[in-house]
């Protein structure tokens, strides 16, 4: 018997009351939550749900910030590049910054935490040589003429970013900006223990405290005219202060310089192949945010009430694909579900009791409104999230915004039922299950478990064109039947053996970046690791550019592996004469053309390998035996049902398990199943929006056909 | 008058003498010549006509050869990559390459003259740690396992790799290889000025001695299936031997490593950025190459005979734009026209009395078989060449091959009738005018002059997918109305003030090659100096990754000046919001869609830039300004003749000279008008093979309607 309710949080407000009520029952819902800009209403505080509430560690208290100016947060930036004209140049610093969001921090001393850089010669320029005026907010440079320069300096956060975004988007006037303040920081530090207390002290009714988050908001920047200037999800930048800085300084035992975030304003963003300082930054304030964090966890516990973490807003230091996570002793982790990956981005998480996906639409006006079709953005995000939850569960689902704006669309309010109904179905099914895993995939890139599932993802889950060939790979591994796991190179540095327990290698992006590893591949020990990997029979697929980065000859480093090289300029000399087409298992039913995406130019074969797609001379799918091993090399990866199935083949090929295709198998790739043999269950899920035919592949060579509604999901006993 | 005839060569052979004198008169010819594969008929010997006679300094005498094996010449490889699959790599070294060709050099001291490395690492394996069996060929080497090698060794070159492409590609049966020399060594040296002799003293009727060529052979190596495997027309890599680089050693006062012709397997072609030790060894090469050569035209001269060099085969060393190639004395060069750039690789040659083409098709049975269709080919070959004419005129004209083949096809005997005549006219007409001249256009790379028209050609004129976008640039400049240079960064970095005669700078190519200069953008002298030239009023163009390399915040180094930037993964943080389509001086008459060729992916546009062209967030045409400056960003432009337009238009915008448009100006893009105010004379010539109608201005705004006929050429005074 399937559960009926629970396993499903609502949001609410104080002008629902009656609607939250009538769709606790319809929806099942066992949980209660307000939101940025809600409140929570008396009347529904003593019906036996579980009530959350959100809780803004770093803001919702001007008067305190007003009062500390000095803890309020800071952000390194770095202004736009300006080339002097002569030998002086005076540069507006706020410029292109929406100015009341962020304020130089002048307070400290700006000689010491602030920098300006000869960007053309890369030298920081000496402190006698720059002067800042408080009055008019410009900076002046002796400069040498046509160099360019820039300047990184810390501001103060006055406007706290998400609460500014949401002011934006939901075109909120008159509203305070809500300032920052740092928890890290002595006093604050001291009156946020006591906030907390006090906070829970007057809201009994709650049980949940759900963390907004702790202590560092990811980067997020306006510009003059408020339009998001640049963000990054995984941004450390607003993570600073000459407080903290001056504590990592004492534990790493080496001077800090602002370039150590700043990064030639790269920001160190995940496409930077790390620094050894960045990462030593990160890892302290990893350290650092748990140890606190664990503090505040304690005094709610203190009280019996659970604490929840939203993976989102000021995240930045958590890392809960890290060790010191679980130190934090957290009840719970909630996020936001755009799709897959950010699906397990939350379910993979360990060292918490439960896991909840926040699922699309938010209940905005951006979505609800007359003519808007919340149902569809719904079905695609829940069938999109299903597959992953199928392979890794999370424990609850819920949604948020104002239900005030669900409740006029009826159609939706019956989809989000059934939702919920299939996800406790499903759940039932396989919670704490191992699924069926054909293969162990490995994705190797510089940051390994610490960017598990969000490698490839600048804001949350947001498409770039740049990047969407390479994501589609995540994408198809968050709902495949692999056990899968992201690993770097530090981590095969550290013990090559790592890759003994692993069936296929991935390496996938472009050249030089932190996705395939750049440098990396100069690394003997890295290149050798990797090689005998694959040379002893172990498989590699490489997508995009991987392994990529010119040097001794080579500009993909395991060239010879791949048995492709790309054409750069420097091999126009060599006549190439291995373009003909091959048809092979990998391709066997994939139809008469592939989508790559962005695909690759320039990609030609090595003598011996096998082309399995190209066109006007220029390869987009290849494989290569090396040793015992195998390789494939594919331009690129749009996430589609029919590309999800040609990754699939891959990996099997690669892994000589060509046989073990028609095990727990759909004929039609739409189609998928899912095994949990510890469990004698496995279903069958229509990942489309149409009904779908198809034969059914069991174990032992069975079969047998099948017809399904769209997005049907069905489970059987095996 | 017109010159009804003259300035015209026609080859000739045994068997076709009557053909030979009928065609004389038709076409005009002055010289008649023989070809390799050909003799010089007695009856033509006395005919009031210069007699060219190929004369081939390096092979054509087997005996002497084969008498000194140790100066055959001699020529470095590098075998492919190997993976050592354990602490043994045995290899056999002449695997991939035609075993007729070439014979590896083991009488000199392998353990000098060869090199084993271990690219893995890039280090050295030391000679002790590898050995070479005659007996099989094969190289054993001491290895770390999964590190990959390549043995860098020298062979002698059994088979002069022209003589085997022109046996090939005619199929000729049984013929003898014809073996090479090295006229730089002591007794061939001795033996080859006597040959020299000889030869004039028996030949008494010969003219003109057409040296085909010197000494050293462009790179050109076949595989085992006599297939080409290597090329490249610039090749220095079959110009070594032991003999010479112990000279090299002494000049240049280090020791020589085969690595610096090596270079990783890329041989320095020219899209590396050329290192100091290949700039040495060319400078080496070239001072060498025009002592020896000049020895060789003092005699012929002294025997009253003309010096005519070929500009292919044996070339390498001369480099006809640097300053050695004067010295050596030569009165003509001759070459084969295959477009605009490659007749100016022999027009714009400085130092000798005449220069020749060679126009296509060459007289094989490749284009003279039933069903061919050699007008056409002469066609395009002629109008293509003919705008580079109507900028800087060969002297004469010329075709090769076997005369009795085009004697079948009267189409083409009357097509070439019609050729000569236009020549002549046309050199009457300008041969020493400066023609008008609207700019000063300079191709900023890393080989400058050295590859003035070259730049962007891997073998003479073939396409390549990979270069036709920039080298489209190469060929619109060949027949524009330009003083065109072309500088190198040294020439810059020796004196900036060079930047000032130059109204508009172009780099195209793509980042990290010697076409755009890679790491050069991080000299600062070098960025200064341009950034200077453009603050001041310069103009610059950029195509493909104009100053591309990853260092200190840019992908594009002078992005800043560009107004454009290259997406890699590192930006996708920031927000892109330049994408509105600007209309423009530059694409006025340009028409719907512009032919980017293969385009760039990833280019955005950064505040204050305008976008000219663009789709799905990708920019394709953008204009900037810098200071009084002003820069012209083109992702590629393949040649067309509306690619040409857009050029000329980016030319005068960049300069700020729009209002020079309309001087010496055709309204229809497909014709162009070319003056030579000196001697009062214009032409208007239709480049296309339809009629066009067009509005021709002269000057003063002047202007008038025109109808012409395909292909046409008229002549006006003015």
């Amino acid at each position: 018997m399937s559960e009926t309710k629970g396993r499903l949080t609502i949001p609410t407000d104080v002008d629902v009351v009656d609607k939250t009520l009538e769709l606790i029952k319809k929806w099942g819902a066992d949980a209660v939550r307000d939101c940025d800009g809600t409140e929570f209403p008396k009347e529904l505080r003593e019906i036996g749900l579980k009530i959350y509430s959100t809780y803004y560690t770093t803001r919702k208290d001007n008067a305190w910030a007003m009062e500390n100016p000095e803890e309020i947060q800071q952000m390194y930036l770095m202004t736009p590049f300006y080339t002097a004209e002569c030998d002086i140049l005076c540069v507006h610093l706020m410029k292109g910054l929406y100015p009341d969001m962020l304020k130089p921090n002048s307070r400290d001393d700006i000689k010491r935490w602030w920098e300006v850089v000869d960007r053309t010669t890369g030298e920081v320029v000496d402190v006698d040589g720059w002067s800042y005026s408080e009055e008019n907010g410009d900076v002046t440079i002796k400069t040498v003429p046509f160099h360019e320069y820039t300047i990184s300096f810390l501001a103060y956060i006055m406007w706290d970013p998400v609460h500014m975004y949401n002011a934006v988007v939901n075109d909120w006037k008159d509203v305070e900006h809500q300032m920052t303040f740092d928890v890290r920081q002595p006093k604050t530090h001291d009156f946020t223990m006591k906030r907390l207390r006090k906070f829970i002290e007057e809201h009994p009714y709650v049980n949940v405290l759900r963390f907004t988050t702790f202590f560092h908001q990811f980067t997020l920047i306006f510009d003059e005219l408020a339009r998001e200037k640049y963000v990054d999800w995984y941004g450390y930048s607003a993570s600073v202060s000459p407080y903290i800085l001056e504590q990592f300084e004492r534990e790493a035992g080496y001077k800090f310089r602002p370039e150590f975030i700043i990064d030639q304003g790269y920001y160190n963003n995940q496409y930077r192949i790390p620094t050894k300082e960045f990462k030593d930054f990160q890892a302290f304030q990893r350290r650092e945010v748990a140890r606190i964090a664990k503090k505040m966890v304690d005094i709610t516990h203190e009280y019996g009430k659970e604490a929840m973490m939203f993976l989102g807003d000021h995240w930045i230091g958590t890392e809960p694909f890290l060790e010191e996570f679980a130190s934090i002793g957290l009840d719970a982790v909630v996020g936001s579900v755009g799709n897959g990956p950010t699906l397990r981005l939350i379910s993979d998480i360990e060292g918490v009791k439960y896991t909840e996906g926040r699922f699309l639409p938010y209940f905005f006006p951006d979505t609800f409104h007359e003519g808007g079709d919340p149902v569809k953005e719904a079905k695609v995000n829940w069938v999109t999230a299903r597959r992953a939850i199928l392979r890794k569960p999370i424990d609850r689902i819920g949604y948020g915004g104002y239900l005030k704006l669900a409740a006029d669309f009826p159609e939706f309010v019956d989809y989000v039922e059934s939702v919920g109904d299939e996800f406790r179905a499903l759940y039932e099914n396989i919670k704490g299950r191992t699924p069926y895993c054909v293969k162990k995939v490995a994705v190797l890139n510089c940051w390994g478990k610490m960017r598990a599932w969000g490698c490839h993802m600048v804001h949350h889950a947001i498409y770039h064109k740049k990047n969407y060939s390479y994501a589609g790979v995540i994408e198809a591994l968050s709902g495949a039947p692999f056990d899968v796991k992201f690993i770097s190179f530090d981590d095969i540095k550290e013990n090559p053996d790592i890759l003994k327990d692993i069936d296929v290698l991935v390496n996938v992006g472009d050249a030089d970046t932190a996705h395939t590893g750049g440098e990396w591949w100069c690394d003997a020990d890295i290149v050798t690791a990797v090689k005998k990997f694959v040379y002893n029979g172990g498989g590699i697929i490489g997508i995009g550019e991987p392994t990529g980065h010119q040097a001794n000859g080579h500009f993909l480093q395991l060239a010879n592996v791949f048995g492709v090289e790309k054409e750069t300029g420097f091999t126009l000399g060599y006549d190439k004469y291995n373009w003909e087409i091959h048809s092979h298992f990998i391709t066997e039913d994939i139809g008469e053309t592939i989508d790559f995406g962005e695909g690759m130019k320039g990609i030609y074969a090595l003598e011996g390998a096998e082309v399995l797609w190209g066109e006007e001379k220029e390869v987009q799918l290849a494989v290569n035996d090396f040793g015992k091993g195998r390789a494939v090399y594919i331009s690129g990866l749009p996430y589609s049902f029919v590309n999800n199935r040609l990754f699939f083949r891959a990996v099997l090929w690669a892994s000589h398990s060509e046989e073990k295709l028609k095990t727990w198998y759909s004929e039609n790739y739409n189609v998928e199943v899912h095994a949990y043999p510890e469990n004698g269950k496995y279903c069958v899920v229509n990942n489309t929006y149409e009904p779908q035919k198809t034969t059914v592949y069991t174990i032992n060579g069975e079969s047998y056909p099948l017809e399904m509604e769209a997005n049907e999901i069905r489970w059987y006993s095996c």
